[in-house]
């Protein structure tokens, strides 16, 4: 089988786990296209498709946090993917935390914060996401 | 915010990461929907939905593998998971090994099994899943 084997969902998506391969971080779950895919195979950086914008998304082509790729692997089913990174720049989410799960699960039944910021996303993006 | 602040997509359904806390092993990514989750967080064992059987799923319930819940972490968008857990028995895959994605793309195109068996599938589930 070949990349042509993985199984895109009726959108034309495949959910995507990036892990950073030095760490074992999982650092943000996002999805590929056909397209996202080729790029990130053919450049080495990591690509998505973003849903919330309808287009490719280079990772860290604002932040110049950029995803190098180390692996990629395929699930049994061929419907899910691992890549395997080395984040450039300490932070992979865009709220300025080293992940995007950055909030866990407490007993009480809020979620808190579990990760330090690593920059100050204002000054990144010029404005501050939500973060609550 | 509590898990009802999750953001399930319009099937009801929010993609979880598992992630084996002691190796940090990305095992397998799944779904869960309300009912899955609920039934995670009341037992400590991870619960998902399955969608090809179209019924709630706990994790080993034929194998015994069960995956204890060390942590439930979400995304900054609150539309994805990050289940750590001590997995059971040694592999998370029906196909015998230890995670999921046992196959790794090679510069040839093709993908390549990274990972030995941990278990004969045969002998736990009576057939031998496909696993090209």
């Amino acid at each position: 089988m070949s990349p042509a084997d993985i199984r895109f969902d009726e959108r034309g998506l495949v959910p995507v786990v990036v892990q950073e391969a030095t760490t074992g971080a999982v650092l943000l779950l996002a999805y590929m296209n056909a397209e996202a895919l080729e790029a990130t195979l053919r450049t080495g950086r990591a690509h998505f498709w973003s849903r919330s914008r309808a287009r490719l998304w280079r990772k860290g082509e604002r932040s110049g946090r950029e995803q190098i790729v180390e692996g990629l692997y395929v699930n049994c089913e061929q419907n899910s993917l691992l890549l395997r990174v080395h984040q450039q720049g300490g932070a992979a989410c865009h709220t300025g935390h080293p992940t995007c799960f950055y909030r866990k699960l407490a007993p009480d039944g809020s979620w808190q914060v579990v990760e330090e910021w690593d920059f100050d996303p204002a000054e990144v993006y010029g404005r501050t996401p939500s973060r609550d």
